[in-house]
């Protein structure tokens, strides 16, 4: 499985649609770090990333590897011409990005390791949170978008693309008429469940959605047919759920997981027999250990694993 | 990834739940083998597995292994007291029973393989058939029942359980009313799909089912929900379609397999981008090349494997 990382100084970019998060140091508990809007041009965010990383390297010595996590779709193919570039995403003016690419021509002789910003956050919580100790866990996030880094007999999940379990179409709630947002899919679990989503189905952001607003039953129903779904198929130890919306706004972390967790109960109907999927759920379905700083220090991971 | 096999004289065991199918051989152009139904009593059939093979070593020579891939749910675990039993199946006497023991008492010095009946038959497939070369891809079966056998990065998934896929939640086609046959989520994939659910919604087999009826549309349509979900989650470098169903009846395989990739296509809807999900679909999703021996070939493979 993974080797133990060695606390080396490293860089690293949780590059996200809205911001870029940069940090440098040893461990989750020794970070320098800022954050840059990711805007329309993907020249100017990524000039003032290496521009910092620089600056910190004069500061505080020599990076000894950088680790990128990256929002999507991303090519994580090391043998493609097109290897560590954002490749078709929706978002303005990145489409083609070659984020490994600008990177490396600012740092050519140090490791560079990239990985999708789920995976990066998954093996965050793999070394420092809630999947420690776990060979078989998925990571989710619902935020502006839905994604999860998928973890398998400890290691994570590539294959042809990567998971874009976002994407996953559901049963519909009966009367439920949300058409969804998914430019794609329209009402795919992305476009049903996402922050912008949640945003456009109760009219108000989650904040002032209030406990007993109708929108936060069909979030965590539709979530919980999602986390149904992915135990289905992948059959993870403990699914840990990131990202803003699970923070449940009015309603509440607590309360948010609660019903998730009981509605999963009633989509797996017992079926499958194994504690963490009944009396044990509470510890099964849980918020990430390191809050929303799993993806930056899913990076500084990344970076370590690199060099381990 | 895997050790190569040497062909050693091996046994193997398929257990299903309408049959076992055993051999005795060193690779699939060299079995012996025969079946047995399944039957309400598991002592009785197991006693004729073991019987049988107890034969055939008398007659070939000193088997090196046996493998055994099984219907489950089954645990799979090494350290778990449970271990090798088929677990919480709803078939009828066969709840709790120690198949591997039955097959370890009259077996005592000879290395055991366990696994579920849809990994090695994907296992199977990656030795001799359409998994050749692939480090992940999915071995689907649909017949009886539906379930599905997963290679992830050159490694078997199993997790805490191991995968259910055919208890997938899928998207309901508009007016289908038909209520799906499964006994713990009524319309899930394989209530929706297997052959029982296939033979209750057109109310005649298979083989009887003109081309032009509705139900090969509505089950070719719910087939290719579940793989465009599972291409979200485990992005497989192809997709194995084995069982019965799959042969089209009166539609034909061929049509089968056309139906089912056009309707996968419109599913992804081009998000992902990538010839084996677009120009090249036709090699991606494709029937198993050992056909419907994938199972028993899986059991040997299984049994070389743990020898190699």
């Amino acid at each position: 499985m993974h080797k133990s990382l060695k606390n080396a100084l490293v860089g690293a970019i949780e590059a996200g649609g809205t911001k870029f998060v940069c940090a440098v140091g040893t461990c989750p508990q020794d970070l320098d770090r800022i954050e840059f809007p990711s805007g329309d041009s993907p020249e100017h965010v990524l000039a003032q990333v290496t521009d910092w990383l620089g600056e910190q390297q004069r500061r505080r010595g020599k990076l000894q590897a950088i680790g990128i996590g990256s929002f999507g779709p991303i090519d994580l193919h090391r043998d493609s011409p097109t290897y560590g570039q954002i490749t078709s995403t929706p978002k303005s003016g990145w489409r083609n990005t070659d984020i490994l690419g600008a990177v490396r021509r600012v740092f050519p002789d140090i490791p560079l390791a990239f990985d999708t910003d789920v995976n990066g956050a998954a093996l965050g919580e793999f070394y420092w949170g809630n999947g420690e100790g776990l060979h078989d866990f998925i990571y989710i996030t619902i935020g502006t978008g839905i994604g999860g880094g998928v973890m398998v007999g400890g290691q994570l999940l590539h294959g042809l693309v990567h998971s874009e379990m976002g994407h996953l179409r559901l049963p519909r709630i009966p009367g439920d008429a949300f058409a969804g947002v998914c430019p794609f899919h329209g009402d795919c679990w992305e476009g049903l469940c996402s922050g912008p989503a949640l945003l456009a189905r109760a009219k108000m952001a989650a904040e002032a959605i209030p406990p007993e607003h109708e929108a936060w039953d069909r979030e965590t129903q539709y979530i919980a047919y999602a986390v149904a779904n992915l135990v289905c198929v992948l059959s993870p130890q403990r699914v840990i759920i990131g990202g803003s919306v699970r923070k449940g706004g009015q309603l509440g972390q607590d309360r948010f997981f609660q019903m998730v967790r009981a509605r999963v109960r009633i989509a797996l109907n017992d079926y499958l027999v194994s504690p963490p999927l009944q009396e044990d759920i509470d510890r099964f379905i849980v918020p990430p250990l390191l809050g929303d700083d799993a993806g930056i220090c899913g990076a500084i991971a990344l970076a370590q694993r690199e060099i381990a």
